[in-house]
Order: C-alpha cells, then sequence, then structure tokens
C-alpha cells in the first residue's frame, strides 16, 4: 500500500479474517457468553500476568475511551490529559457524554506526553473539596502517545505514583498499544498495572482487526458498573464472537506485536530515510507514526508519486503525518523516502 | 441448530462472511468515506424507492434506535411506545442515554401493537405545551413487533396518520424488519415511508450479518445532526467497511429477504405443528417468533431433546419463546414439533 | 383568600417574612458557610432526634427531589414510583436530568399509595442484575401522597422493610410532610427515619415559606457527593441565609406544624361539608388536598361564587382538586360548603 | 460592613425587602402566571429598549448561565469563553450538566477579555463540520469580567460581528451587569443586543437583591425550549413573585445603576487609595472589583484590622481580591487605604 495517511485505512490480518470465518459457523451464546470471549479474556490473563484482570471486548477506541473513564468519574469529575489526546479532541465529545457532563482538563507536554509535574499542578489547582469546581476524577495517558512518542516504563511508573498520592484512577488509551509494547520490548504487565495503570484501552483496530479493542480493568474492583454502561451505550454485542473471534486471532502467537514491530520498524526506517534527507521531525519517532516538516514542492512530489500523507496543521502549514501499518510493504516506505529526498518520482 | 432462544444465537451467512473476506484486503478511506458505505446507502435508496433517503451503518440495534431517537428527541421530550418495546424493556436505558433524560412512555397494546387510538390518548393525557410535562416528540413502533406479530401496511398508515396529526415523527425499530416485509409480501417503501415512516432501524445482525444494522432517514432533514451523534457515541467506525461489506452482502439479491423468508417458514411450521399438538400459542405467528404455553413436563421433554427455547415469564410461569432463524434447520422444526406432541424424546 | 387551587397560590407566613427582613441586614459567609443554615440543621436534628442527620437548604421541590434522588441512582438505575408521583408527571423529567437518564417506574396505587407488594412485584419483574435493563436503585413515595392521603408509620415502615430486604433508599417527597405528620400527630422521626426513611425532601414552600426545602439524609453516609451535584445545578445559593432564614423561622415553635394544622383543619372540614351534600370524594380526605367529583352545574355555581378550584381530569370529566393552606380562611371553607350545597351563590 | 470578601457577602437592600413584604400577602397564580413576572419582563422591555424581548426570572447566576447555553448548545457542541470564565471554573461543570455534555474551551486573553481574533483562532482551529470534534455552538462573554474590568461597546460589537461571521450566537454573562453598565454610562441596549448580544444573564443577586436574575432573550426566537429546560432543572418557582417581586425592586427606579455606581465609586476610591500607596493593581479597575498585590505583612495588617479580603493564588501568592458592593461604607474604604498605606492599625 501506498496510503501512509493512517494506520486506519487497513483493513484486516488474513489470520483475523480466518478466526471470523471460522466462528461465523454454528451457534454461540449471545451477548458475551460465549466460548470466544471467554478465552480472550483468558488469553489477556496470560499476556498481561494477571489472573484477576476483567477485559471486555468493544469495538472502536472511542468507546473503549469512554466506557473506561465513565465508569470511574461522576459527571462532576475532570479527567486530566494532554492537550492532545484523542479522548479530548478527537470524539466528539464521547466521554463528555458516557460520563454525563464531566470536563476534560488539557495539559501541555512535549512530545505528548503528561509529567507528574504538571499533572501534581493542575491537581493543586483544580480546587479538589472546592463545591464550586469539578473535582479530579482520573488521569489518562495515551501508549503511544498521539506524537507518535512512547512513554517509558518509568515515566508510567512516575505518573502512576503521582495519582496514586492523589487518589486518581490511571487510565491508559491504548488504541497503539502494541507499538508502544513492541517499541519498549517489555513484558505488557510492565508498562501497565506493575508500573500503576488501572484500566487499558487495549486497542487492536489499528493494528490488524476489523473493529476490535477489550477494555481491560486490572483492578476487578474498577469494573463494577461496566457492564450496564457498555450495554446502555448500544455496546454491547448480541453476536459478541464476531469481536472476540478477532481477538483471539489477534492475541494468538502474538501476532499484535508482530504486526506493531513490522509497522515500527517500517517507520523506524522511514525517519531514518527522511532524516537522512535533511527532513526536520517534530517528534521522536518511537512507534509507528512520522511527524514531519515537507516543504510544499516536497509534499506536491510526495502526492504526486502516488502516496496518501496527512496535513497536520497543528504542526504548522508544512507539516505532515505518516503513518506505517501493520501491512505497510518496505518497499513503499523505501520508494516514499527517495521521492522525498529527490531520487525518485 | 437446535437452539431456538433467538436469532442472535447464530454466527454469519457465508455470503456476508464471503464479502467481508474480500473487502479485508487493500486500503480504504476510513470513518465511512468508503466504496461499501456509498454503496449500501445506493442500494438502499433503491430498495425503498428513495433516491434522497440517507443511511448510516452502525453496528447493533440498541445504537441504531437510541442515535435515530435522540436525533429527533429532546431532553424534556418522551417518546412514545409499547411497554414491551425493546427500545423500553431492553436497552438498559439506552435511549434515555443518547437523548439526554428523555422519558419512555410505554403503552399497553394487544400483540405486541400500538394503535392510533392509544398513541392519540398518551398525547391527549401527555400535557402538551404543559412545562411541567416531558413533551411528546417521537412514536415508536416495532416491526415485526416484540410480540412476533406484523403491523399490516394499513396499521402503520394509520399511527403514521396520528403522529403528523400530532407534529410527531414515527420511528420504527425494523430489528426484524426484513421478516416483516418477507411476511407482508410488499415493497419495502410501502410499510415504511409511503405508509409515513420517517425513520427506521433497518436491522440485519439477526438476520444474516454479524453486527450490521443501518440508521435509514427517509426525509433526510432529520438526520442534521446524526454524524456527531454517532461520532460521539462512539458508533463511527474507522474501518467502516466492515459493516457496510456485510450490509451489502446482506441486500444483494435480495439476501436479506430470502433469509426472513426461510425463518418465517420454518416460525410457521412450527406454529402449525404446535397447534396440531393442542399447544397455546400466545400471540399470532406472523414473523419468525413463537410464543406459547407449554407445560413443565413438555418443557422438560423439549429440553432432554437439546432443544434450547428460552422461558418468557411474561407471558406466565409455562410460557416459552421460540425464534427461528435464516440458518434454521427445518428437520429441527419437524423434530421439535413431534417431540412436543410426544411423539419423540 | 378564596383560591382553593393549590397551596402554592400562597405567599409567606409573616414570620417568615419578619425573619428574612432581620437576615437582610449585615453581611455573611456565602455559600451556606452562614449562622443561619448551621442552625437550621441543627434544628433539624432536634426536629428529628437525629444528631448526625445532614440537612441541605434548596429553593424548589423539584431540585429537592431530583437532587436526592441523584444522590443515590446511577444512569443504568430505575426510582420505582407511584404513577401520580409528582417526581414521575409533574418535573418535566427533573429527575431523568440530574440522574444522567435515569428511568421512572411507575407504579400503581389506590389512593396514591404504593404497597410492599407493588414494590416487590416491580423488582421481581425488573430483571436485576440482567445488563439489558435498568437496576433497581431507589424507591420513592410522597407524604403526603399526591391523593391527599397520608401513609401510616406502619405502611412507611413496611415499605421500607421491602426496600431494605432489596437493597434499595428509600426517599420520602414530602412537599407536604408537614400535612402528613400534622394528620399523623406523631414525632416527625417516627415516620421517617425510624421507620426507614433513608431521605427526605423536606418541604417548606406550600406551607408557609416564599422558596424553601431541605434535602435530609439520615444517613449522612448517602450525602456523599450531594454538593457538588446541587452546585453544578445550580441550586447553591450564594446568599443561602435567603433560604435558611424562611427554614429557621419556618421551624421556630413549630410554625410549620401549625400551619399544616390549620390547612389540614380546613380541608377535614371542606370534606365534611362537601359529604354532607353528598358530594363524592375520590378519595380519603387525610392531609389538606380535596379530590371530589362536582357535577357541571355545581362547578359553574362555584366559579360564579368566585372560587377557584382546579379540574382535575385524572379522575373524570367532573373531577376537581381543592387544597386548603396555611392561611385559608375557616369562614372561606363554611362558604365554599354553602354553594356547593346550594345554599348560597 | 468592611468585609471585601465578595459582593455576596451582602444581604438584600431595603426596597427589595420592602418589594418581597409587600407581595408576601394574598394569593397569585403559581409558576411565573403572576402579575410581577409580566411587569419584570415589561420593565426590562423598556430598560433595554426592546419591546420584543423575553425574560426569564431565575434565582442564580449558575442557573441563568447554564440554562441560557443549553438553550443554544447542543451536547456535541462546544462553548468559547475566557479561561477565567465563571461558567468554566465557579460552576462545577453545571453547563456541561445542562447542555448534557458540551466542551467548554477556554481562551486566554488579557484582563479577563475575549478578542475576535482569539476568538476566530478557536473558532479555526476547532474543526467545523468535522465529525471528530465538538462544533462550535456559542460563545459567552461575562460583562463586568472576572478581571474586574469592562468591555466597552466596541469591544462587544466587534466580538459579536466575529461571532455572527461565524453563525454563533452570543451569551453575555452578567452577574455585575449593573456594574459594567454604570461604568460604561451608556444606555443597557447599546451594549448589549444594539452590539449583538443575544442572551444576558442579568444579575441582581450581588447588586442589592437576595436571589434574582432574569434570563433575557434579546431574539425571542432563541428561547422556544427554555421553560421546559427551566424546569426540568427544578428553577421554575411556584411562588415566583419571590423572585419577580426582588428585581421588580431592583428596576424600579434605577436602583440597580444607583447600587452599581455607589458600588464602583468605592472601588474607583480604593484603586486610587491603593495605588498612591503604591500597592500594584492586577488588572485595571473599571467596575467593583480590585486585584492587587499585597505584601505578606500589609495583608496581615488588614486582617488584624478585621478586614475580610479574599487570597487570588491564580494571580501570585501575594494576590488579594477586594470586592466593594451596593452597601460597602465609603468610611471603611478610606480606612483600609489608611491601613494599607501604614497610616492606620
Amino acid at each position: 500500500m501506498s496510503n501512509f495517511g493512517s494506520d486506519n485505512v487497513t483493513g484486516a490480518h488474513p489470520k483475523v479474517m480466518e478466526a471470523l470465518s471460522a466462528a461465523a459457523a454454528g451457534s454461540a451464546t449471545p451477548y458475551g457468553g460465549d466460548d470466544w470471549t471467554a478465552r480472550v479474556q483468558d488469553r489477556l490473563r496470560e499476556v498481561f500476568e494477571k489472573p484477576d484482570l476483567l477485559a471486555f471486548p468493544v469495538a472502536t477506541g472511542t468507546a473503549a475511551n469512554a466506557l473506561a473513564l465513565a465508569t470511574v468519574v461522576p459527571p462532576y469529575g475532570s479527567v486530566l490529559c494532554h492537550a492532545d489526546a484523542h479522548v479530548h479532541v478527537d470524539e466528539c465529545g464521547a466521554p463528555e457524554m458516557f460520563t454525563g457532563g464531566a470536563k476534560l482538563v488539557p495539559l501541555a507536554g512535549t512530545d505528548g506526553k503528561l509529567t507528574p509535574q504538571t499533572i501534581q499542578a493542575a491537581i493543586d489547582h483544580a480546587g479538589v473539596r472546592d463545591v464550586h469546581r469539578v473535582q479530579p476524577a482520573a488521569v489518562t495517558i495515551t501508549q503511544a502517545t498521539e506524537a507518535g512518542t512512547v512513554y517509558s516504563v518509568a515515566e508510567v511508573a512516575a505518573i502512576a505514583e503521582c495519582c496514586r498520592r492523589n487518589g486518581l484512577p490511571l487510565h491508559m488509551d491504548g488504541a497503539r498499544f502494541g507499538n508502544a509494547v513492541a517499541a519498549l520490548d517489555v513484558p505488557p504487565a510492565e508498562v501497565t498495572w506493575k508500573a500503576g495503570v488501572d484500566m487499558l484501552s487495549f486497542g487492536a483496530t489499528k493494528n490488524g482487526c476489523w473493529a476490535a479493542e477489550a477494555v481491560v480493568f486490572f483492578d476487578p474492583a474498577l469494573a463494577r458498573d461496566f457492564v450496564y454502561r457498555r450495554k446502555r451505550a448500544g455496546h454491547l454485542f448480541s453476536k459478541m464472537r464476531f469481536v472476540s473471534a478477532q481477538l483471539e486471532a489477534y492475541l494468538a502467537d502474538d501476532l499484535w506485536l508482530a504486526n506493531a514491530r513490522h509497522a515500527n520498524a517500517c517507520a523506524r526506517r522511514l525517519a531514518e530515510g527522511l532524516s537522512a534527507a535533511c527532513v526536520d521531525l517534530a517528534h521522536p519517532v518511537q512507534a509507528n507514526e512520522i511527524f514531519a516538516h515537507l516543504p510544499p514542492a516536497t509534499q506536491a512530489r510526495v502526492k504526486d508519486a502516488g502516496f496518501v500523507v496527512i496535513p497536520w496543521p497543528d504542526l504548522g502549514t508544512d507539516a505532515v503525518r505518516m503513518v506505517c501499518a501493520w501491512n505497510t510493504d518496505m518497499a513503499d516506505v523505501e520508494r516514499l523516502i527517495a521521492v522525498v529526498a529527490g531520487r525518485a518520482a
């Protein structure tokens, strides 16, 4: 493919499709009472080395994030997040809808990252126990971030420690969680619950599934009323196995990590190639996204050569985003580099 | 299959799976900008003989219903519905969530049906323009009904006329719309917009898809803010083609009607067989659902024979629901009849 | 006054006005940090013999009810109430708004009363722990009821016992609580927390104040997030003493009970007089409201004589409501009786 | 009074109390059908030279703001406001609650003011018609601002022109509207609808009333569903005259402007005196609020002398707010100046 616009322009991985086809025949208990869904939870318990986690399949990242947050954030609460966070900028107010009107508090942070300092400052400023103010109720971070960077285990742990000190649950928007874990090359547990993450939106859609995410509660107590909220939001699927079968294939043999490693490798190569061609990168490239400044003439050349990249005006009029995916062809990466470098058209 | 518990215990029709597999390769514009989604709308315009209708794929019936209603019902509004309506009884308050707290007003009605008389009486009683009262804002009917019956074209038209007189949009929950159209054997337009229906939740999940519905606005003006509400509810899929490909296959060559006709035929045969065995049916069997009174001993026999039927306590302690689906084996129907009749075990 | 339309057509009792005038001078801590508010809580603790109750002044009964319910009812919850309950019928969906979309479940009941049996049947029918159903989260009863009747202590206790068995908090809408207590002639504690009531909307507006209610939590733990919800709803008054001063005067020397006794006595006399004139009463008259069937000619006579009574179509085309208040003139009562009896014009 | 903490520490003006006392006797049509309420609307039409405006009394500024905004802002909408706006910072999320979850977008601005440039930039950045983003739906400005400054007529008109160009209604939070009009010394119409303001929260509580505000719609069409929203929020008072009588007295003989002029004069004198004493003011003093930097020793002296001023940490650890009110004693102002200047203790 020569479409570097997003990882969501991809379809589904052949193994995911196979699993879905295999699941199509026969009858199964509806609404998640099926075997696929049970096996997905078992498998996630293994993957995360946490035998008591609770996992709930849903079909969009927006649903996963909004449902997870709504489980712990009251209507008079606030969610501290990065100013560029998907939950704040790209979900048309879903967290507000699902929480019944909580407020998202956007915080600044280099390369898409929050720090314990910015979080603590926001809490100090928030007016805790002041009835005139919305009350901090959760922190959410995105891993990999919206800037294509990856929180280290230590960075997550420091944020989690700050959350714990303030009695706030920590949610991780893992729309590109696979890319982050692949980049960090650590066991998934290390960068989640062992570091202090309470809830994870475990994304699979961008990385090889059709429409599959799992809301993972590492502390099962937090999941108390999740199932009612999910149903009420229209996100409980009668034929749940259609989501769970995707997830099962995605998790089997660590397909998710293999896919993510491939996407990351393509992005790394692309970043190197662009840098070598004197292209200015807006953020370190640590996962599968590249944000770069491309002069108009270069952008025109890229377009003429049949590549799709996306203008990213927040970073400047010459900024673009390029995303590599599980099915990106490395040859396309090389060709794109050559076009940018002016060695090909 | 010998599972008569529900039509949602089924998987997906082979043609739906084929279409999905075919759609998996290659890249596509995300969020519904793809060709599949465009073709589904075109096809629905043909099917409904309405070139300006707007259709939006979603993945659950609850989402379809709640989103459609929220588009026209303000928070201080009410939705008039049958007391057994899925929106009122089985969606954990989804319409309340999506509308921001509107009230569902359950109305009585024989065999799952509303009438213009009950609707008008409810409106007369509602306190229109009285600020102390929630204001009637929509009427919703289910076709086929929750009682397994089917509104005739004339019945729908009479309800719609009542709605129009009172300035209320009419929504149709078509979770089993295919079964209703197959039963009526009329063009879909006749029992929807030509009869005065404004919005349809066109259900496909129960009748051969995995997770696919379309919210159809026959009056495109009503769809004004639908797209924001869908996104905000987490029901806008990045890889939308995964829903649209299902719908495309479902609509192609009228697969939806063929599936529905089969399910209805099975149900009709089952109803005849049960009646012949002196079983008391709770409602006329007009689509693919049968509600029947089965003595405990018979129920035990049915269970021992490996059949799944569902207790239906609302109709009495001896009541059960049996549902036939697109993939029900007629031989299983005959066997079930024989078991009930005491001719087999 | 000859206005028997409602107890809310009255102004404020002279002692309430005096107290308000006295409170007008000088500065005070805003938002309820003032002495009046502290004294009202102290006084309510005395009145209810409950030293740890928490009381929060608000200015409308709708706010009191909706805030109290929202404190304990999640968005996916339901509130069991009488079909004629003010919260269900006359608040334009306030409980739905404040809870974020919970469902009110209207239950039938003679003379405006719920019974443990109807409540238990509703719970049994509700689908507790079924994710497809809204979950029962509270019961609310109105004392005096919307039918002008009064729950006995035993009746309240029986309902509370049913609530406790089902883990549901019991709320009492006491818009006419004074009238009920005056009618029962028991200590307020007996018919509230000692009988098992958890939360009370202690109404004062109808019975001599301008705009004053107190939300009383007998179990302080239930009040956890009340203060945020009140502020967020715009019901935290900066000059709170204007509500609290009313309540202080209302509670002083049991003005509230004296007012209520007077209103009840007027109503009792009116009911006797009407009965003697062969007027059919729709409900027993136990507090300050009378529901009666008056032939059209009688209604015309009443109107011509300058009396205001309110048509009450729910009880029939000939039905009217008459309400006696703290300032009703007994001479007007006698005159009204005479007019109805045809002895005066 | 020596309480400079806020204008809401005051009680009610004697004329307001007189009017309230006079209104207490006799019966009146409840829920705003009374004569006081009608007269208030008439009087506001005169005051604003706008015979078709619609005005609705409520009792708190938070209710006024949240209801006004909810009338025009859908759940998926956003409200552009100053970062220090009361609606954003001090209402515990009331606009979010009343709109069903809209987003407030805080914008920077010197001395508490928005400009057309910051508003336009925010709109340009917002993603208009992008379904992933909340949609700009209203602009709100505070007059006088939270910084104690006052928008000139030209400044309001420029903002309104920007709003009109973008199709956004303009709301004015007039919690201290009297102070602003007194400062500008222009007819109220000039700085509201003639300048392009669509809706005004006309505040009276801080400036001499107990609890009285009016939501004013200069374009009556915008008020369409206001009455249902007000009722549903528990802000429709049965004995509405208690609010309206306050407003009537407040508007009579321009008491509101006299009160505001007094408060402003006190503040002006205080600002002059502080400046003369080399105190650094954080914002220009244009209405009745002073924000100043006072060294700790000075703050201690002020406190010891019996004055209440409020720490204002947002402006620095040495910052305080002082507010003059309709009943501030000019002698107290002089004494406070003397204490700050070290000429008195």
